[in-house]
């Protein structure tokens, strides 16, 4: 069997974001020095914050003066997460061009979300498609729950077709599959990213895996082997499990980033500085994370003999 | 890309062994109660004892007792593990006819483990392999640090190549690779067992690894690709890693299980009745384990919605 890996993978950064919003409150300074740490490391795209109602998820409630604060790096690409229209129009007023709409596929989670249906939420996407691309820039789809739902069980790939379909039609830029709760497993995406590239082959396509059920790094070897060359990933593995206590959320960058580089798969990032970020993550919020190379250190690492 | 992954995959528990090999000491009873827990998952082999030195590794030293006290379910293949002839005479008195002899690549970790030379210790094989047949048993060489050692860093492919050549040609009827740090990836697992298949296509291969690093799982998925229907796995991920304090050790056996029954490989393993094992494992052992299958629940447990 030949399989030709990707030569490289873009990682994109999700622990100021998806991270944090499953952890207590950090302060403003604290999430700033996260984000500025994680620009030095060489990843290249970071999910900053997300332009949501303080209500809803106060730990992003500071978002505009997080953004305002940061030090850009012209190295990085920084993007910006949105439910809807409101949170698209704050985000492109604060300087964002790179703009991602979660919509969950399965009903019951994208209520308890955003407060309607998967379908509602669909509907609204040419008219935020045009939004951002008046405004000079790009939008991403991201269809979370794209591999099961903490409410509804199983999701049918049908039902997360039809919502890329949806998408598409609407114009979006790119693609991406949350496994919200870590759900997927080997052949599960193997299918569905198949399926998926048959119905729209020239769409890019990212996918963002959380380790809830200890499946997150075979899912990316799975989903390599298919070509997908984008991930997300959270680091020290920031962000836990809303729906289980004490499980794990988001696979870790640092994790993500000792596989494919011992893999010869470049990713730009140095592996040595993002764990001393990721040790940085865990003094900021207070907890020892799930990451494993963190806890190790990566296999270069030897014992005194 | 078509792949054939196997049909079934037999799955051997080594929680009582390495699992609490590498716990603080717990009793004669305790390890007992385990291992009769584990008989009635489904599971097919367990790894019950390993007939090493007390001195050395003072978890064992009631190995003779907890074998004479454990209700041995018929359906179950029990096996002991043996560092040297000595252990394989205790092993074969006790009544133990499916036994693993364990040699690391690495000279430095077989001189901390068993005092001697990887090579001093595959000198002894033809006679131990003699001594096993000759008593009615089987002996399998386990080559542990398989893809990395803890002291040397990485073991050259040749070298383990020769530790596994120095055990075929002595007659022992199967083999397993260690990955005894959790330092090996996908692209390592493949290479190394696809060089193994090629120099001793007819002798069975199992795969014992760790997720000391988060790569556990990819690993087996790697291997699965290549036929390989032959894994170790610990309750509960029993055993963490002596190298790196609060580091996992064994791939926790509901995880394997979990994802290779989703994946449609049968292992005969009850997921419920092994997730109420690992339970027990816990309190056994009084510390939280870092099985995420047993955090989490299996992917059909929805949360109340």
């Amino acid at each position: 069997m030949t399989v030709a890996f990707p030569q490289s993978v873009s990682v994109r950064e999700v622990g100021p974001r998806d991270g944090l919003q499953n952890e207590d409150p950090i302060s403003t300074t604290a999430k700033v020095e996260l984000i500025d740490a994680l620009s030095r490391t060489g990843v290249r795209r970071i999910e900053a914050v997300s332009f949501v109602h303080p209500k809803a998820i106060p730990q992003m409630a500071d978002a505009d003066d997080v953004w305002s604060r940061v030090r850009r790096d012209p190295r990085v690409r920084y993007s910006a997460l949105v439910p809807n229209l409101r949170g698209a129009q704050r985000a492109l007023a604060a300087g964002f061009t790179e703009l991602e709409v979660v919509v969950s596929a399965s009903d019951t989670h994208n209520r308890k979300n955003i407060n309607r249906s998967t379908e509602e939420s669909l509907a609204e996407l040419p008219e935020l498609a045009r939004l951002v691309h008046d405004g000079g820039g790009t939008l991403q789809l991201i269809v979370s729950t794209a591999w099961g739902c903490p409410y509804e069980g199983d999701v049918p790939v049908e039902r997360v077709l039809w919502a890329v379909g949806q998408g598409v039609a609407a114009g979006v830029d790119s693609l991406a599959f949350g496994d919200t709760t870590g759900m997927a497993t080997p052949t599960r995406v193997t299918h569905l990213v198949g399926d998926t590239r048959s119905a729209h082959p020239a769409v890019p396509l990212g996918l963002h895996f959380h380790n809830t059920r200890g499946t997150g790094l075979a899912n990316v070897y799975a989903a390599l082997q298919l070509g997908v060359d984008d991930f997300d990933a959270s680091v020290g593995g920031l962000g836990g499990c809303p729906y289980a206590p004490g499980a794990s959320g988001n696979i870790a960058t640092e994790e993500l980033v000792y596989m494919l580089e011992d893999m010869g798969i470049d990713t730009g990032v140095d592996l040595d500085a993002l764990l001393a970020v990721a040790g940085l993550a865990e003094q900021l919020v207070g907890r020892k994370l799930d990451s494993q190379v963190l806890r190790a250190g990566p296999r270069t690492r030897t014992a005194a003999s």
